[in-house]
């Protein structure tokens, strides 16, 4: 076949070329042009050339490995620059080591550090008190993209992609050509094993480096240590204002958070290569009470564990169901959208066939595109009860009241958990925090701080749904100022935290979250509510100050009038000062302060 | 080993269960809290559980395919909402229709077909007359995330991933279960293949539905049919100013558009289904002419073909040089260096090596890791001649021009192609549009169109770093109003266009360009070139209006002291008028308008 269509296509090539040479060589190419510029800066005539024909293109066509992609497109994972790349490996590394933590019940103890070793090149390290990781999974799960256990289910995590991690290894090896280090112990009376690893980029595949058993001391846990270039600052979008807030939203954890020494910088000078320098590097840090910062955990009770759900037959697609129906276990089709979805009884599965006129016994596999299109139908057309909430965690109100007050000096708080809700059959749940007045900026925009699954999201707010919701809110109304669709301004600070078992982000480096309608909604709706409370405590205070401002202009008249009542009536000085008394008892009780 | 490690995992299994209770099962579980808020939401306490192991988790982990990945993540790829969905099946095909024809250096025929088939329901067709695609591809190409000819290369085409078409198949898959239709044609004389087809996204393989020959009339192009659920809107976001801003980047290319007919909307009611449905469906809208819009070409000139390039020694970091020198099939350094990259010439080669102390007749493959380090170094430290530039086709001045004319109504025009520069190695090239005045609405922010090869970008503006751009350059000294950090106020239209080998996007979608400081630096470099030019106009114009007002001023005048030197010298009235005509010659020479 493919000889064939080369033979055949052979005679079309001449013919293209022939079409090609006339596009490009029969005319003057284009660099002639006159430019409307001052400076006419045109570009040079390029050679006529030979152009492609269906078999050249063809030749061309090749698989793209998924670390390829990315290793092209890093900065979809969140490595633009070398600042941001420092900052994502922290991340991508406190989110797995919290995630082992939780799932393995274990209040999570993380350590952070950053080592300078030179001016531009940083050894990152994460350690956790988490179960370990099983020897024969370590390579996949730091070599590999698009691997790992939070992908296929639904269920609140930190992680959900299986790139992150692996994703920061690679542009440590991509920029220093330096392996993943890690070490890892699975309990007490197990060996530590430890693994340097690098990934195949073009095939997408982890390379073991080093596999060895060595000393190490804790119990159970992992270290995971990758060395990059990147770059070290402060601000808004730094390392120091991650850590202080991922301690914020994970008060159940204790971070241990080693930035940079500063001195490391200038009097070291050359990046210390080969083991004697890396060695004596560490030995400098030995002494690591200096500088090292922690984080004490606020409460010993972890989270509670969150359920792993199956999909709602709200959100799911008619292709999606077409899948499911093929690859279910169930032998009917009762059984398959009982067991396969959550909140389907029998009774309402038989409801749901029926009135997609398809028998409820008949084979799933045998479901025809027509017979699925009904069915997809009809359930859009069925009541069913919303997706259960145990499959999300949210901080909590008063958990949320403490990190707000803990971060921020105001008069006034409001918390707020919603009740969980769906979008594209994914239960999710808005939680908003409101901090207003106080030391707080009147002149400034407001602060918001954005979080999801308890993650801090630094980058990209004007392009998250976050954002969206808050601007999109009118708080005209709520007292404040606010120009035409933007934040508004005022003293206050907002904190939103969506919790799901999907949080669908703008992009894999997972900086903003996407503008799906139910999301912007219930962040809506959770923002009017705190919006309605500060309100009322603005128009009291308000109130309050008209109050004084009344009270203190009649109370400056008492005596005058007192001073009058003396003159007309004769009355003595002490019956005037108990006139006086008695006014501004009146005055008291009818104006209350 | 594996089994080895079960059982030893077992012993820590138990321990960790232990804990796992300890954590969750020992204090009551939190919903029992007492809420701040007023309405106390709490989740129902989650019933204890047994939480897992290193073991358990390591059951968990999977692979990923990159179809799923996307499937679940489908807002990464521009579907995130119906009517995007639609627009952004539109832009993929048109992307591949205007690639393939200039690839084989034939001017572009595209037509773009919507036809409405239910209320949420569009089967989208796009048709080229390009060089059609060889029989053995057609399933890769559309049945395939990460495949294709574009991603291996550094050359400028609108397409760069191998994601874009397919993806849209997928969504269509998914929303209406409808496979991709492709009917292809590689020349005169040969057969006209139709294929349907799905994509399976556990695999992220093409399963062929049907592959036959057809009768098709056009000699040689492609015709892609996607059914998908979609909604059809107006606005900045539609498929209609898609389709106009297309049309105005790509003056060689005639694009034939028909809209959904609007009569289909309400008379047919449900979904025509089945052939029967579709053949009326497709008969009805038979008489084409009504609803056809035609954007004709207005050159005939074809672009100018554009080379693919070698990488720029410049951008290439550590680890992708290590992974050269083990792919390369030269056999020495020198010979690696120089023909693996451009602008590296043999006596280059030789100053590079020498500086980083590693021989040049070295074998590549052996090179370790610290050599590769210090030619990587040495590499930064030698002065190479920036890439080539005949690998980017500009729009150009006069045509940018011309094309900007069209759009707006403006007194001003000023328009600039710039020198290509580079980033990570990448050349590109920054195009400026300005258009001041005339009809342009004075107290509005203005108008930024965004263009990346060729292709207008329509979603996420705050993200882009052409907005960044546009917001960081200091307007007011170029004579326009500014509110802090954002879009400059007036009468203005600014057109950005980025062409590169390789266009760095924030996301799949390719919505806006990531900022990457250099490419930033050249589009303020080529605004505050347009910015100069502009604020001499409005300069000027102010002055003209400044003078003016000056010279009525003074021409009020001239007749008094006219009359006052008539008065007092006693000049005839012919002499006096004789003064006023001097004067008023005096006043044209000396205040020139």
């Amino acid at each position: 076949m493919s000889e064939q269509s080369n033979l055949a296509y052979a005679g079309l090539s001449a013919a293209a070329r022939g079409r090609g040479a006339a596009g490009a060589g029969a005319k003057p190419p284009r660099g002639a042009k006159p430019g409307s510029g001052r400076k006419g800066r045109t570009p040079r005539p390029p050679k006529p050339r030979e152009r492609a024909t269906a078999s050249d293109l063809a030749r061309k066509q090749r698989d793209i490995s998924v670390s390829e992609f990315f290793a092209k497109n890093r900065h979809l994972l969140g490595f633009d620059n070398p600042a941001k790349a420092l900052l994502t490996t922290v991340k991508e590394g406190v989110d797995n080591a919290l995630d082992a933590c939780e799932e393995a019940g274990i209040a999570p103890d993380v350590r952070v550090e950053i080592l300078q070793k030179s001016e531009s090149r940083f050894r990152v390290a994460i350690q956790d008190n988490g179960p370990g990781i099983v020897k024969s999974q370590v390579p996949k799960i730091f070599g590999r993209l698009l691997y790992g256990s939070k992908f296929h289910r639904l269920r609140q995590s930190r992680g959900q992609q299986g790139i992150g991690i692996s994703a920061a290894g690679m542009f440590g090896l991509l920029t220093t050509g330096k392996p993943v280090k890690i070490v890892t112990r699975t309990g007490r009376g197990k060996p530590a094993q430890c693994f340097e690893l690098v990934i195949d980029t073009r095939s997408n595949e982890p390379k073991v480096r080093r596999d060895e058993i060595v000393k190490w001391d804790p119990p159970h846990g992992t270290r995971v240590e990758i060395e990059l270039e990147g770059s070290y600052r402060g601000g808004q979008h730094s390392v120091d204002a991650y850590i202080r807030q991922i301690a914020l939203a994970n008060p159940h954890a204790q971070i241990d958070y080693l930035p940079p020494a500063p001195q490391s910088k200038a009097p070291q000078g050359k990046a210390p290569q080969g083991k004697t320098g890396k060695a004596a590097a560490q030995k400098a840090q030995a002494p690591e009470a200096q500088g090292l910062r922690r984080f004490p955990r606020v409460t010993k009770e972890l989270p509670p564990e969150t359920a792993e759900i199956s999909p709602h037959p709200y959100g799911v697609e008619l292709g999606v169901l077409m899948q499911m129906f093929r690859d279910t276990r169930s032998r009917n089709l009762r059984g398959c959208l009982q067991a396969d979805f959550s909140r389907v009884s029998g009774r309402l599965a038989d409801e749901i066939c029926e009135r997609a006129g398809v028998r409820s016994n008949r084979k799933p596999a045998e479901v025809s595109r027509n017979e699925a299109e009904r069915i997809h139908h009809a359930i859009q057309q069925t009541k069913i009860m919303a997706p259960p909430t145990d499959c999300i965690a949210p901080i909590g109100e008063a958990l949320l009241e403490k990190a707000l007050r803990k971060e921020v000096q105001a008069d006034f708080y409001a918390t707020l958990t919603r009740r969980p809700a769906v979008y594209r059959g994914n239960p999710f749940l808005i939680e908003v925090g409101l901090a207003y007045g106080g030391a707080l900026s009147a002149e400034e925009p407001i602060s918001v701080y954005r979080f999801a699954n308890r993650v801090p999201l630094q980058y990209q707010q004007g392009a998250c749904a976050i954002t969206k919701a808050v601007s999109g809110t009118d708080w005209k109304s709520y007292q404040l100022q606010q120009p035409r669709g933007a934040l508004p301004v005022g003293p206050m600070v907002l904190m939103l935290h969506i919790a799901s078992v999907w949080v669908p982000f703008t992009s894999e480096s997972k900086e903003a979250i996407a503008h799906y309608p139910e999301i912007v909604k219930e962040m809506r709706l959770g923002l009017q509510e705190c919006g309605r409370r500060v309100a009322i405590h603005i128009r009291r205070r308000r109130r309050e100050a008209d109050e004084a401002k009344k009270r203190a202009y009649i109370e400056q008249y008492i005596p005058q009038v007192a001073v009058g009542l003396q003159e007309i009536l004769g009355f003595a000085n002490k019956e005037r000062d108990s006139v006086v008394t008695k006014l501004t008892d009146v005055l008291k009780r009818s104006r209350k302060l």
